[in-house]
């Protein structure tokens, strides 16, 4: 069973501003909520309709179908939706080592999500974002992620300001669909990788701290590859020359 | 304004049956709409909230908010809605030149949407898909391609027959979490690159018509890549090395 209170917190965990002040996220899925347990992350209670996986460990209460419904905020809901504990900002986070990606106000939590999962792929273990990023623990987010909200550090704050101390140790190549072809060029051990927004692209305030601007040859019709796309492609060409 | 035959025939295209039977798909947007029109499919008829980009050339009508919300399938609707004909098959598709994407199963109509559009920027002219691929002309798969479905030709049909006519003259490379080094292989030209569904991979079926199974390496948690982004990371390769 399920008690008013959970669910009038459950729901209210829809937006950023009260995940940051309960500390708490939400979590569909069995699949997803399994990786998020092996990640270390703290699973504070579980709400299933029916029994759970027992990879599971965190406490748990069997739901009906209707209070299912009425805690999850998917289309077509899954069996499991759980409350999971947003983690403290992991001390290790201020040492950047090898390809560091930045993320400047992308929107899509879809495309943050994939990003995160490709970081996770490619053994990426900070992701830098701008504060107008869209929020890591947003449900889409969490779910596109596949659980590696749990392995990659994601910190948000001034990003300019962030790079701007950053430049001097770090080469830094700005995603563009104009810049040096990304197959001519070499990169370097310790690279921050800066993809900007989804419509508009790079801001010319990066200008200053960008090494270079890096793009993906191109041959076709549409203006640009998908903002999460775009990363992934640049992070295989660094992990191939590693 | 818009008739009630309108948005009875705008609504009733959100299933594939009857999409096929009318011959039509609906674009939402005035910039993905756009697109769609410069690469010359045909605009039958554009419903828009206000006056129209002056690059749209098809007749329109002007419709109210609450039409708009009638006949989007958005949540949050665009201002453009409109009917586009479904091309007749492009003869060339049977000329399958350089690289083909074959897509088996692929469910997630964004998955789909954004194969396209990376298909379109890597110069990919054909995509083979398998009869349950998700359908081309759904709105999310339409939204996501950013008008790549008017440049790239989608071909269904039986795809592992289709797979076994093709394996004389082609190289067929299998997306896989287990095989070979993606960065250590040798593309041929002419080559087909499958992908598979997002939650089972390739079946064992295409064993037998697959030369190899490739891989792209990865070091961190999630058991696999997004198949968009996969199949990104596989088109850049192939790029890079022609």
């Amino acid at each position: 069973m399920i008690t008013k209170n959970e669910i009038k917190l459950l729901r209210s965990l829809r937006t950023k501003k009260n995940r940051q002040e309960e500390g708490l996220f939400v979590v569909e899925g069995q699949k997803v909520l399994t990786e998020i347990e092996e990640s270390g992350l703290e699973v504070v209670k579980v709400f299933s309709m029916g029994p759970l996986d027992n990879k599971i460990t965190a406490s748990w209460s069997d739901i009906s179908e209707r209070e299912l419904r009425e805690i999850s905020s998917l289309v077509a809901p899954n069996d499991v939706v759980a409350l999971v504990r947003i983690p403290q900002p992991p001390k290790e986070y201020q040492k950047l080592e090898g390809l560091v990606i930045a993320l400047d106000n992308v929107q899509d939590p879809g495309n943050l999500g994939s990003i995160l999962r490709s970081a996770d792929w490619f053994g990426i273990r900070t992701i830098l974002c701008s504060e107008d990023t869209a929020d890591v623990y947003n449900s889409k987010v969490v779910q596109a992620s596949m659980g590696a909200i749990g392995r990659v550090n994601t910190v948000y704050g001034n990003l300019h300001s962030r790079l701007e101390e950053l430049k001097g140790g770090h080469t830094i190549y700005g995603a563009s669909v104009k810049g040096t072809n990304v197959y001519e060029l070499s990169w370097p051990k310790e690279v921050v990788l800066l993809i900007g927004n989804e419509a508009r692209g790079l801001g010319a305030q990066y200008d200053s701290v960008v090494t270079a601007h890096i793009s993906i040859p191109g041959s076709g019709g549409v203006e640009s590859l998908n903002a999460s796309v775009a990363c992934a492609v640049l992070c295989s060409e660094y992990r191939r020359q590693q």
